[in-house]
């Protein structure tokens, strides 16, 4: 079994990060995705991460992916380091992400967290002008 | 005048990027957001794109971010660069993209988009466990 993942954002952000990967990797579980609103502020998301963490059993532990650096939903997933050791929290959610996460079978946490931070940062990418090559039959990435 | 910005993803990820972008910063304009559906393939999202991209008018370009590299929103905004000299494409949409280029009055695209990617990547970060100093208050990063 591999670690659970928590997802949390301001707003739906996070849900349908969630929704976009199972239309691309089809459905997956282990997942349970936090939506703060407007009223919630950092002690009602804290309440609610706090449910979700006890809500989780067994063993590999859980990672935490939050929306943005400095935001509520991250800033409540910090301070739930302070009493969890089998949690990891990454920053900056997007889609690579959780398509590495919906792919990887590894079940060891900080091998996992370090591995969908890296498909993170690789899905980053500035795209240039394709030079088409008429006789390879032109030149998209697909 | 700063570049137009158009949001690509399956479903309403880029919508509820916008969304959480709009909680934070406060409202901005100038965003057209496409969110691909299950019926649309690449040939309906390409129209979709091609729509926006004909709608916006102004000199300063368009700045065009997608979901994920490989993706259909991603392919068509490739497909459209042969198209349009006035277009960048950047994938990897995340909340840190979205609040830079919210935030940002560079008028240049091609700075635009640079440092709209660098914030992209810079949020993208593991958090460990706070080295709590009792002395100084506390390590909380806010």
């Amino acid at each position: 079994m591999k670690p659970a993942l928590i997802l949390m954002s301001h707003g739906f952000l996070a849900q349908e990060a969630y929704e976009a990967t199972k239309y691309i990797t089809g459905d997956f579980g282990g997942v349970t995705v936090i939506s703060m609103t407007m009223d919630d502020g950092l002690e009602g998301t804290s309440l609610k991460l706090e449910a979700a963490l006890k809500s989780i059993t067994g063993g590999c532990g859980v990672l935490i992916i939050a929306d943005v650096p400095g935001g509520t939903p991250n800033n409540a997933a910090i301070k739930a380091l302070a009493r969890y050791d089998n949690i990891r929290v990454l920053s900056g959610l997007n889609l690579g992400m959780l398509i590495e996460y919906a792919l990887s079978s590894d079940e060891d946490l900080d091998e996992l967290v370090e591995a969908v931070r890296d498909a993170g940062l690789t899905s980053v990418k500035i795209f240039t002008k394709p030079h088409i090559d008429i006789a390879e039959g032109g030149g998209f990435e697909d």
